[in-house]
C-alpha cells in the first residue's frame, strides 16, 4: 500500500490532484490521507509516514504558492517526482435547507474569494464575506452553520459540495475562466538527473551585484532552454535579495540541461536541483 | 486638507506608514481614512476621493503583496510617489479580563499567523488558530469575543492593541526578526520621469521565447543598473507567462535610467513605468 499525503481536508483540489497522480501508479493499492497544512505534508514525506505528498505549487491567476515554494527552497530535501495542472472551477454552494433563502454570508478561502470578487460584488453585494482556512473548511462551516439556521453559502470545488452535503446553486463563478493550478507530487527519492521528456526545476540565488542575474540567465540562453516557470522569493535575510525558482521545459535535451545546470551551480551562491519529472495529463 | 486613504481598519501597519508619509508633506493638514480593501484604496485615488493611497507592496519574508502589485500592473493608472520600509513587529495581545487565563484561540491575518507559526507551535500548541481579514480585525474580534467570556488572543501590531483596548502579553513574537514591509504612496500625478536620487519601478512582459527575458535584462546590465526588486506575476492568460516587476536603485544616473527604459519599452510586448520616487526614511 502506497501512502500519499495531501493538503486536506477532504474535498480540496489537492485531493483531486492526488487521485489523478494515483492513477499513474502501478498499484498494489494507494491510500490517501488529508493533512492540515502544507508543512504537515512535507513532514509526513520527510519522516516516511507517507511515501508521497501532493501540494499546489502555482496558480495561473494568483501565482506561486509561497508555503510550498519556500519549503522546497529553504526547509526540505524533497524532490518533485511528477506534476499536473488542474482547471480550477469554483462554485457557490448552500445547504438544502437554505434553498430559496437570501444568502447573508459567503465563506471561502481568501484566495478563492479573491478569484470570485467581481462575481460576489455583482450578485451578492450585501453579503458578509468571511475567510476560512481552505475551501473545504468553508464548505464544512457553511454546512454546520446552516444547521443553526444561518443562510451561509460557501465557495469551492464541486468535490467539497459532495463531501459536506451542500448543493451547488451557481457553477463556475470565478471571475477569470483561465484558472488553473499546478500540483506536484513530492518524494524523498532523488529525481535530480535530467531526463528526456521531463521538466526540470532549480532554485538559485546570485551575488547581489548588477548584472549577476543577467549572467546566469545567459547560461539558460546559451543552451536555448525555455523557462516554463520564473518566480522570485525573498531570501528572508534582507529586502531586495531573492532566490529564483526556474522550471525548464520538457522540450530541452537532457544532456544540455545537465551541462547548463553544472555551470549554473558554479556561477551562483546558492543552488538546489528540485528534480526532473514527468507532466501527468489529466 | 490633503486626503490620504490607507488599508484599514485603524491600527494596521498601513496606518503607521500613512502617518510616516504625512510627516513628509507640507501640510495645510492631512486627513487619514481607513478603507476596507486594497481595491478600495486604488478606487479612492482614481476617483479623486483621496489625493493619495497608502498600501503595502512587499514584505521581506512573504514577498510581494499580490493585490497591490496586480492592480498596479493590470488595473490602475496610478503612480508611486514615495516609498518607505517599516519594521514589522507582531505581538500577542489579550483583553484585560483574560489576564492569567489559558488562551484557547489565537486569531490573526493568515500572513501574520504564518510569520509566527513556530512561536505558536512552541508556546501554544493546543490553541485553535483562526483567520481574520487583517491584524486589526483580529484585535477587534478578540476584544469582542473576550466580552463574551472566550479566552481569545490576537496577534498584530502594537497599534491595534491600543485601538481595541488589548494588552500586549508577549512582544516581538514573529519567527524571523528581519521582518520588514515596504509601503508605497500612490497618486494620480505622473511621476514617471527618472529623477536623481529616486528609485524607479517598471513592469513589462517579453515574448514567450527562449532568451527573451535574458535580452531585456541585458539592457539593465549595459547601463549597470542595480535592481532592488525583481518579482514575477502571472499574465493571467496562460500558465508560464509572466509580467516582471523591477525596481531600479536610486543610485543609478537619471539619464541612464531614461535611456535604458526607452530601449526596454521597445524590446517588450507590454511596458509600464510606475514612477520615480523618493525613499522616505522612518
Amino acid at each position: 500500500m502506497i501512502k500519499i499525503a495531501y493538503l486536506g481536508p477532504e474535498g480540496t483540489f489537492s485531493e483531486q490532484a492526488a487521485r489523478c497522480f494515483t492513477r499513474t501508479m502501478d498499484a498494489e493499492g494507494t491510500s490517501l490521507s488529508p493533512l492540515a497544512s502544507i508543512e504537515d505534508v512535507f513532514e509526513a514525506v520527510e519522516t516516511g509516514a507517507a511515501a508521497y505528498g501532493v501540494l499546489p505549487i502555482e496558480n495561473s491567476i494568483e501565482g506561486g504558492v509561497n508555503a510550498t515554494i519556500d519549503a522546497l527552497i529553504f526547509d526540505s530535501d524533497l524532490f518533485i517526482s511528477k506534476q499536473l495542472t488542474l482547471p480550477i472551477v469554483q462554485n457557490l454552494m448552500i445547504s438544502e435547507r437554505n434553498a430559496g433563502r437570501k444568502i447573508t454570508n459567503i465563506i471561502s478561502h481568501p484566495q478563492a474569494l479573491a478569484q470570485c470578487r467581481k462575481f460576489i460584488n455583482r450578485e451578492y453585494p450585501d453579503a458578509v464575506i468571511e475567510a476560512a482556512a481552505s475551501t473545504a473548511e468553508a464548505a464544512r462551516t457553511a454546512a454546520r452553520r446552516s444547521e443553526n439556521g444561518e443562510a451561509v453559502a460557501a465557495i469551492g470545488p464541486k468535490n467539497s459540495a459532495d463531501v459536506y452535503g451542500l448543493k451547488i446553486i451557481q457553477e463556475n463563478v470565478q471571475d477569470n475562466k483561465n484558472n488553473t493550478t499546478q500540483f506536484v507530487l513530492l518524494t524523498k527519492d532523488d529525481t535530480s538527473a535530467p531526463k528526456k521528456g521531463c521538466n526540470t526545476s532549480v532554485v538559485f540565488s546570485t551575488r547581489d551585484e548588477p548584472g549577476e542575474l543577467y549572467r546566469v540567465l545567459g547560461i539558460f540562453a546559451i543552451w536555448n532552454l525555455n523557462m516554463t516557470r520564473i518566480l522570485s522569493r525573498p531570501t528572508k535575510n534582507r529586502q531586495g535579495e531573492y532566490v529564483f525558482f526556474i522550471e525548464i521545459s520538457e522540450c530541452a535535451d537532457a544532456t544540455d540541461v545537465s551541462d547548463a545546470l553544472t555551470m549554473i551551480k558554479r556561477k551562483t551562491i546558492f543552488f538546489k536541483n528540485l528534480g526532473s519529472y514527468q507532466i501527468v495529463n489529466v
